[in-house]
């Protein structure tokens, strides 16, 4: 693509995690114009982030670059000290690390969060801020429990524009290392689709979240109903997900994270989200799922308005 | 050593779990008079059973042999169906199957158990029911619950001679994948020896056992830690230990499992029983610890008495 498509450009809006390089060319209105993607998240990578990031951003033109995420971790490009909870969206915008690059660029790096837990000795989040902060501004009343399940899942409470707290499961994790690697990768298929239709995906959901079996004593029944039922390796799998699914359901709500009285949003890829919308269902739970992209580019494009990477919207 | 020392043997008892396969030659009241062990666990083997465990024993009398654990499995030596519990130690002897293998060997497999429990859809041991036996043996009178922790802790209740019921959890497996495998093995050390010396283990029981944290909200507490206390990785490890058996102890007094009013047997290897007896101290369970060697050894002597391998006691 010639250059001369990009003269709107305006902000390159840049998500760098653990395991991916995202990156979007946007508008001065915020409006995407290209994006362009790596496998070279910060745990796979070994410095040179200046270069790794211009490589994949080369045919763009060289406007600011506002980014969140584990870019802004000690392994990252420039450390983004923590945010203590609870935060609003000023307290983040003023703690943004801003530097030029050795070639010249313009650099924002949007702070993680700390919570200050004593129960649990605390808790952080790098990224999931500038999701949160996208439904924020799209939701600016707001006021309940955002999601945001994947390799480590977040529940954080909002209320009033302000981050109040928020705490991490392991759950994608647990379910990959229990469904590939653990002796249980022999009940289950290694990888399904649309896990949450099957029946016994609920089944799995109602133990460890309605019936009361804790996680850890539920496990091992992956093992027993393949010996001792007729159920096969891909349904097995639905209920090794709902077990784990459940299993963090029940857990936040052990911490008051749940309510049936306050709103739920779901913030993550379409199946996830559609995983945790069905678990929820099960469980008296109506909520909505808003697409993980969209919110980061949000909050990401915020971000930058708040200083001056882009200009304010006009009404 | 020459076959003239071993004139005593009257038995070759063999505990050939899914790692490893170990065999005691006894003489015929029971007594050890040597031991073998290899890395061929039924996991580890493609069949070959009778000629893996000749090669085993090629230096002993051609005495009977009786096994315990998955050599009863379907990938075992030969199957030995599942006694259903409640169940005494004169039904699993019943069951017991008894062939002589291709060289002429008199041989017998003690059958594992199974437990009807719809909220989970049952549960299996293969092994373990060898060590309760043995237990039993030791103390005829004994009632309360026998845990038998290891990759996959078992709790039973025994009452009366009988095996009521069991639960299995997969602590040692979990800890293993947090602890090697999990993002988290970068804030603990991948190795450890005594760690419930560490007051961090107490620490790591306290709350998922005591404060009631559930084990999926403790586990990023472990990352937490490391990222924002002085802990060391050391420590930490023994956190996480903590966490995990706590998690166990929690998962089995939800299910009724653990009473102050019962008595409390923990079997297994030295360095992890003393993490069990020191984790329910905490919580203010006396307990006390049998060698799991010791209690095969006796189980596998109880059973081959059953079925005329070797003379019954004489008192």
């Amino acid at each position: 693509m010639a250059p001369g498509d990009f003269k709107q450009a305006g902000l390159i809006a840049v998500d760098w995690g653990t395991s991916r390089l995202r990156a979007w060319l946007v508008d001065r209105k915020g409006d995407v114009l290209g994006q362009a993607e790596s496998g070279e998240g910060i745990g796979h990578i070994d410095g040179n982030h200046e270069a790794i990031f211009e490589r994949l951003a080369a045919e763009w033109p060289r406007v600011p670059a506002i980014m969140a995420g584990m870019v802004g971790s000690r392994q990252g490009w420039r450390e983004a000290a923590y945010v203590p909870c609870p935060a609003t969206e000023q307290a983040i915008a003023a703690r943004i690390t801003r530097f030029d690059s050795s070639g010249g660029r313009a650099v924002a790096i949007v702070p993680g969060l700390v919570v200050d837990a004593p129960e649990r000795d605390g808790d952080v989040l790098r990224g999931e801020e500038t999701q949160i902060i996208g439904i924020m501004q799209r939701e600016p009343g707001f006021a309940g429990t955002i999601i945001l399940p994947g390799t480590h899942s977040k529940w954080a409470r909002v209320d009033g524009r302000v981050i109040v707290d928020f705490q991490t499961y392991l759950t994608g994790e647990l379910f990959e290392l229990l469904s590939r690697i653990s002796f249980l990768r022999h009940s289950v298929l290694d990888d399904g689709s649309d896990l949450s239709a099957s029946p016994d995906f609920a089944l799995g959901v109602e133990r460890t979240a309605r019936d009361g079996l804790p996680f850890l004593g539920a496990l091992f029944s992956v093992r027993a109903r393949q010996l001792l039922t007729d159920v096969n390796r891909a349904d097995n799998l639905a209920y090794l997900s709902g077990l784990v699914i459940g299993g963090e359901i029940a857990a936040a709500r052990t911490a008051r994270r749940l309510h049936h009285d306050g709103a739920i949003r779901i913030v993550g890829s379409k199946s996830l989200a559609r995983a945790y919308v069905s678990a929820l269902r099960i469980l008296g739970f109506e909520t909505e799922a808003i697409d993980g992209e969209r919110a980061v580019q949000d909050g990401l494009a915020t971000m930058a308005r708040s200083i001056g990477f882009l200009p304010e919207k006009t009404a």
